[in-house]
């Protein structure tokens, strides 16, 4: 037996209990003849104190920093009690010790503030892993999971594993792909997510399913990308979207509550995709602070129900705003004192190639009721005022205005009240804010090929209003420029993000479950009858015996997890992730693999110069 | 909302209430004018009653078998009670319907005794899956998860997830494996388990880690192998292997008693390899019946403190016991009336080419106290009976003997114990069995390489006592013939598997965790220096930063649940399982892939003619 106790176990009540305690030596201490050394596992640390009698012992065999050690010994009261850690309380007398393994000298030391950096941490994993930091991560992993698992058991949710070897039917993102030896010149796909496979079993009659599963992508890699995720994959039958929403506001409330004790009473709110996109210019807005975006100038066809108030700032003869097809303005609360070097570092700030804005103006809404802007020569105090107005701007704050094309434009202000709503500290790392957004549109353009690619995926089905619409008319589009005039443009999907603080954490839809309009979606994406057999025909066929009505929802896991850690990175959150170029660097992977595996799989490489 | 309740729900105390339902149409039955539908939903079945006013509706409508069905109603006593099901006092007074999806007509019918067959059982898994018989086995296989997982946890196990591509170091079975399209030329390989991950997880201090977790293997499938198979996998730290044998076999009694509502209070029993091999030809000894074998005869080397009892048979001139390596007797119990035509039988059944025997003697003890024999030319009554007190036949046993090489004999001798077992109703399906097999040679002998390979895999530690006879001795054997005589040859692995009724369910060992005699074993395994550091340089690093003593096992997380699920497949217990050639022919995987791809991944297809 290693051990009687932990390292996070004894108490004062356990004095003079004997105790045979295993761990890492954390740090050593020399006092005079008395050694005192923090020994740390899993559960805690405690201290160990090694009297003179041991003196000899120790000196044969000197102890080391990460030196695995068990001590046999005493549990005895500390005269300097350490109220920072359960068992700050209590020491061991040591009897005797072994050492069970030695360490060298650790790259970084083993401690919260210290991880040598990403390369060293990642190359380094398993002593990363060691620090407190990184283990509280995966501990809130596991109870995420946990109280996932928990609560869908509840609501009568059965985990069923789907296959991890199945078809490429690329649509999006790049499959992962696996070449069959049994099978030579074909080839296996790992999923993206288990997204037919869940339906199928709704078709099957599961009612309720849900996996915690790896889903792949091979995509190029973003800072918060990787190649492999985890997915909280759900679904249910016979529901329509309020009863999705109203189960999964639930989970994530349960989640709150099991995880980090948070009651989230609120209502969680909801949103259309065209409301997200008006008030804050993008589909995941971050609602614990205000600053909604002011459209002052949009394209008609954008927001075509929207009031257009482009008269407040044209006629003046500004240029800038006049030739640009988007006007969108934001107030900073209690930001008209910036300095000069405040609103041009802010200008500056937008101008930088990810932001990519040619400029930055700026009105001071003064305390005193006056206005001071940027554009002072064009816009009297009177039409400054106006516009403070529609931005909806009080005494003492600072609007900043933003112009240019549509889409950079919208992208442009959104970041830029982000960016200023965490210098404002109105991001609260210990705030939660849930939101529902709704309605998104069914399809996008496809300029490249002229046809519509789904927005969600080929499964989303339409809003119920809209399922005539598009049965009844030709996905084709005939005339490219005005696309825009089709039918389908304007098909709304039964879809539905979760939003957390400003992050896309689940998403999905109602799906189609009718054979005629999965075909139609399936030809709106330009496949033919042949393409659509080959790559779905198992889908079409299960849609023919008694599919039900049903839909679903999929999380991601690796970011809830860090949202809930309040951590930006998902890789603090994943045991083993792998960098920016798809590489573990721990075990050098990937890599090189034997010409006896090339010569079994019938394959060959076909490097490019 | 499309359902008030399920169909397993409503009760006699729901009688007048107002209900909706939403389900399949299991039958349809017409008395006269009225009708009656059987609903089906996962949960249940519940009646349905379309009075005649529904008549004409149900003309312009007509209902089919798998009909996806809503409707409206109240619940009303059935005057004419079905109590094998719960909802059977209660029927719905139909009001109104919505047909909510037709089906054409299944390719089979949708019950638990017609299946089709297994091709269209797999072709159609999604109405395959509808049938009772396989929904109760993912029902279990669901149970059997969630036991676990709470086990686990209550026992301070924390669920981690390792990565899916990790690194191709092909070592025992096959690798699949994944073209890196962002790192041309190299090769991700999906894990055949997440050994050294987990191990990583032990050094860097997490101390209990599980995950019930997917797993690959590209080898040629038997008929009860899948290329992905899940894992319930486990690790300790700080444990020696009377620790981990505690806490799984009351892992597999927790199970037992969450999923079966059995109490399993017996001892688990505890047989070492070697008294598996001697008295029961297999390290996975079905116990839950005797029939254990004698060794007549056997080469000295096998099993050298066992007592060689070939005097009983020798000098007799029979040369067919005179010229065998091994000769093995079983008494088949009661079995001395067995007729000429059931003794024939059971010589054919030896006979055949996958049992591979010459022939079958036998010996009837007779309940007079007489013997009789195929052999009576060779052995009088004495001989007989002395053979008989050897195998402990009781008057009115059949003894079996069989002669031939020693592991084809020992072999056979198992098989026909498991077939007589069978035959006499020994082996009973509900009838459970735990037992655990300990200390496995560590090293099995390459004679195509000459050299050893692990039995286990390459991180399993030799028992305490046989450390030093590893660290201390060279693994190279100079001389092939006398590799018996290598040291290493008797080296005892510190590893356990647990069997169930005749079915290895779970295998496991003590880790080594010391660098010096990693090294050792991946040389004894024929790795160079390069090769350990190119393949495992990652774990052989981990071992120098505190490595802790630790230990785990893995179960077969399909075969346990089929095994619980009283059935010889574990593809019953798989809800998308693949076929002998590692195809799943409802989604038709593997397949061809694209040129995008093929260009992308810069690899091409090198088919041999």
């Amino acid at each position: 037996m290693f051990r009687t106790h932990t390292c996070g176990e004894l108490r004062l009540t356990d004095v003079n209990k004997a105790t045979t305690l295993s761990g890492w030596v954390q740090t050593i201490r020399k006092f005079g003849s008395i050694t005192f050394v923090d020994l740390r596992d899993r559960y805690g640390i405690t201290q160990l104190l090694f009297s003179e009698t041991l003196n000899e012992k120790l000196e044969l065999s000197p102890l080391g920093r990460e030196f695995v050690l068990q001590v046999h010994g005493t549990v005895s009261e500390r005269s300097n009690k350490n109220n920072q850690i359960p068992t700050g309380e209590i020491e061991i007398l040591v009897n005797d010790f072994i050492i069970l393994n030695k360490s060298i000298t650790p790259p970084f030391t083993i401690q919260d503030d210290t991880d040598g950096g990403d390369d060293l941490r990642m190359k380094y994993r398993f002593l990363d892993l060691r620090r407190q930091a990184v283990r509280k991560n995966l501990e809130l992993r596991y109870a995420v999971g946990r109280s996932t698992r928990n609560y869908l058991h509840e609501q009568q949710f059965m985990d069923i594993e789907t296959p991890f070897l199945i078809k490429s039917t690329p649509e999006g993102a790049r499959d992962f792909v696996v070449p069959s030896r049994m099978n030579p010149g074909q080839f296996y796909a790992l999923p993206q997510s288990p997204q037919t496979f869940k339906q199928l079993l709704m078709v099957s009659g599961y009612d309720r399913y849900y996996q915690i599963v790896k889903c792949f992508r091979d995509e190029d890699l973003r800072a918060d990308r990787q190649p492999e995720f985890t997915q909280i994959d759900c679904e249910m039958t016979f529901v329509d979207q309020e009863d999705i929403l109203n189960m999964f506001e639930n989970l994530i409330k349960r989640i709150f509550k099991d995880v980090k004790n948070i009651d989230y009473n609120d209502i969680v709110e909801r949103m259309t995709w065209e409301n997200a996109m008006w008030t804050y210019g993008n589909d995941k807005p971050d609602i614990r602070f205000d600053m909604k975006l002011c459209n002052l100038k949009f394209p008609a066809h954008t927001f075509p129900e929207k009031n257009n108030i482009s008269n407040l700032i044209n006629g003046v003869d500004f240029k800038v705003f006049d030739e640009a097809e988007t006007v969108i303005a934001i107030a900073a609360p209690g930001c008209s004192e910036y300095t000069r070097k405040q609103t041009d570092e802010l200008a500056e700030w937008v101008k930088r190639p990810q932001i990519g804005m040619k400029g930055l103006v700026y009105i001071k809404c003064n305390t005193d009721g006056t206005f001071k802007s940027s554009v002072d020569k064009f816009y009297n105090e009177e039409k400054l005022k106006a516009i403070a107005n529609a931005v909806n701007a009080k005494a003492g704050d600072l609007i900043f205005i933003l112009a240019g094309a549509e889409e950079r434009t919208r992208k442009a202000t959104s970041e830029l009240r982000l960016h200023l709503g965490q210098q404002l500290g109105l991001r609260k790392i210990d705030e939660f804010k849930l939101l529902w957004v709704l309605d998104f549109p069914l399809f996008e353009y496809a300029e490249e090929d002229n046809r519509w690619v789904a927005r969600h995926h080929p499964f989303t089905s339409p809003k119920p209003s809209d399922i005539t619409t598009m049965i009844n008319n030709n996905p084709v589009i005939e005339n490219a420029a005005e696309y825009l005039k089709h039918p389908y443009a304007n098909i709304k999907a039964n879809a539905y993000d979760m939003v957390l603080n400003g992050n896309e954490i689940g998403g999905g839809s109602i799906r189609i479950f009718q054979k005629e309009l999965q075909q139609k979606m399936f030809a709106a994406l330009g496949m033919d009858e042949h393409e659509q057999q080959h790559k779905f025909g198992f889908l079409l066929g299960a849609f023919e015996y008694g599919a039900p009505p049903h839909g679903g929802i999929a999380f991601g896991f690796d970011r809830l997890c860090s949202i809930l850690g309040g951590s930006e990175s998902i890789r603090d959150f994943i045991a083993f992730p792998k960098n920016n170029s798809g590489r573990d660097v721990m075990i050098d992977a990937p890599s090189s693999i034997d010409d006896k595996q090339f010569d079994e799989l019938q394959i060959k490489l076909d490097l490019k110069a």
